[in-house]
């Protein structure tokens, strides 16, 4: 029995085959293998949304996840936070030779769990070997194709001053996990990484609240970059109240320790959603009555601005206020 | 003025920001960017067809094209023997740290002229850095969605004894070309890549000739593998004819002198298609009447077998008959 991945196993032949068959097609459980160069599916409506993401998280094994999990819950929730139902996703796998055949199952199989969990099919794949040194041990690349069933569901050009932020939990955890894998660091917390697929809960919102101006999920960049990015993209400006934002002690802890700020930290299970201010409460007890977004809470507020291009602050528990920017530099490469 | 990347350009905060904007968005030439985390579009049938492939080829350059042309030729050739119509198509990017940002540029370009010529959006992206040595230059995935309008347009279970087999040309020279490319190998040839977008030929035939039972670009594992693949898949056996199967003498010169076989070397812009027997001529004259595929010609025939698991054979020239099999072992890696 064959215990490492070799070049001939991404060559397109009989090891290819083999490979496919054993892990990819079991673990993915397709009940309908099309036989065609591309697999087939039906929409049920005619707009879609589409994403993709490359994964080269390091480690690709770490605490609260992998790199398998990481790259189904990621596409699934960029396709989430743009009000999309995920549907479909395609896997395309680049290994080095050498890789462990039991690891690559590991990661297919949780890949395979997360799909099931999140409802969504793994329809196609691609496996690409390459040699030793030539990649640091797997990437994978995800695409996800979701349905967009009410395209008026979020209306960013309805925000308006007096529209609360609201976050669902957090901040940094996913960060922290990863560097606490990165064993060289010397840090050891018991913090786990985020990583969740949030569709059911933003389904929940879209079909059961009006006034959803907007989601997203703070990921690379970290909250503060993804809301810089919302306030210029869509012409507004958000207060936050710095004393609100829920982070967890050791993380703060690690972010003294290691000199981050946890604002700019990646999430991979969070999302920040701009609501009309009459529906703030209803946005909480939903949120509240999911597992991973039960610590969801108020931090900050659009407010009015001079100029066009938003811009995003924070007041300090000393009730002063600074501008944040977006992420500048290197912070943490391989978060995802 | 940053003449390379860094891996601060795939943090997601503002040196990708500014990647984004001065490469991406204008070579792919956003007129609408949605700002969402995931690119929309509407489909014009509720059946889809999605493929996916990762492209590591090596080198990034060679005769005929480059990594970039290459991702969109295949993923477009992927869904065009599928019998869709592709629309869209995402890229994934995975790039060296310290990777010369003019040389991405021209890629970029390169896959937008590509696509452009292929009539094909690229809607979304992603980019991300890796450190020096974590991964070999560059790598790119796309995935690309096609419509299906007709789910009866290929008909694979009607093969039947005495159905042609159409090779759209010449074999082997995306391989060659690859290889003289490495210029380690020592071999100085004139050839240049085949790979070329096939998809307004597939559509041409599609539209105008009942009687194509199944199509496929027979790429990684070569012409060989590729009908091996089918045969077993679809249970049909095919006997082919050597002297029938067009080859350039430069192609046979250099598999002569490397060892290599030409039916497993890789193409990246042919089509071999089985088709009734009563429609073959038609079938030809659509391909003799377009550029790229104006050398195809009929390379063998349906024929009858005992087993239900269907088998590859060729005819030699002196008269004998041997069977072929799925590429066993290494060929060439990192072709595609």
């Amino acid at each position: 029995m064959v215990k490492r991945i070799s070049l001939a196993h991404g060559e397109g032949g009989e090891l290819t085959h083999q490979l496919i068959q054993d892990i990819f097609i079991k673990s993915f459980n397709h009940q309908q293998h099309t036989l065609l160069d591309a697999a087939l599916f039906k929409s049920t409506s005619e707009t879609l949304a589409v994403t993709t993401d490359s994964y080269v998280v390091k480690p690709i094994f770490f605490p609260g996840g992998d790199i398998g999990k990481l790259a189904i819950t990621g596409t699934v929730n960029d396709l989430a936070v743009s009000g999309a139902i995920p549907k479909v996703i395609t896997a395309g796998f680049i290994i080095e030779e050498g890789f462990p055949i039991n690891e690559l199952k590991t990661i297919v199989q949780s890949m395979a769990r997360e799909a099931i969990h999140a409802e969504v099919s793994i329809i196609a794949g691609d496996i690409k070997v390459v040699e030793k040194g030539c990649v640091d041990s797997l990437f994978i690349n995800t695409t996800g194709i979701g349905v967009i069933e009410d395209a008026q569901a979020l209306q960013p050009e309805k925000i308006q001053v007096g529209d609360y932020v609201i976050l669902s939990g957090t901040i940094g955890d996913h960060g922290v996990a990863i560097l606490s894998a990165r064993e060289e660091l010397g840090l050891m917390t018991d913090i786990v990484s985020d990583c969740a697929s949030l569709n059911h809960v933003t389904q929940n919102l879209l079909k059961k609240v009006d006034g959803i101006r907007l989601m997203r999920d703070p990921t690379r960049g970290g909250l503060a970059t993804t809301l810089v990015e919302l306030c210029e993209d869509f012409h507004f400006s958000v207060e936050l109240d710095e004393l609100r934002i829920p982070i967890r002690q050791e993380v703060e802890g690690a972010c003294d320790i290691l000199g981050f700020e946890p604002m700019y930290l990646a999430n991979e299970g969070k999302v920040v959603i701009i609501v009309d201010a009459n529906e703030k409460d209803a946005v909480l007890n939903i949120l509240k009555n999911h597992e991973i977004t039960k610590e969801a809470t108020v931090i900050g507020q659009v407010v009015a601005c001079s100029e066009r291009k938003g811009k995003l602050f924070m007041t300090t528990p000393i009730g002063s206020k600074r501008r944040l920017f977006r992420l500048s530099g290197l912070l943490l490469p391989r978060i995802c």
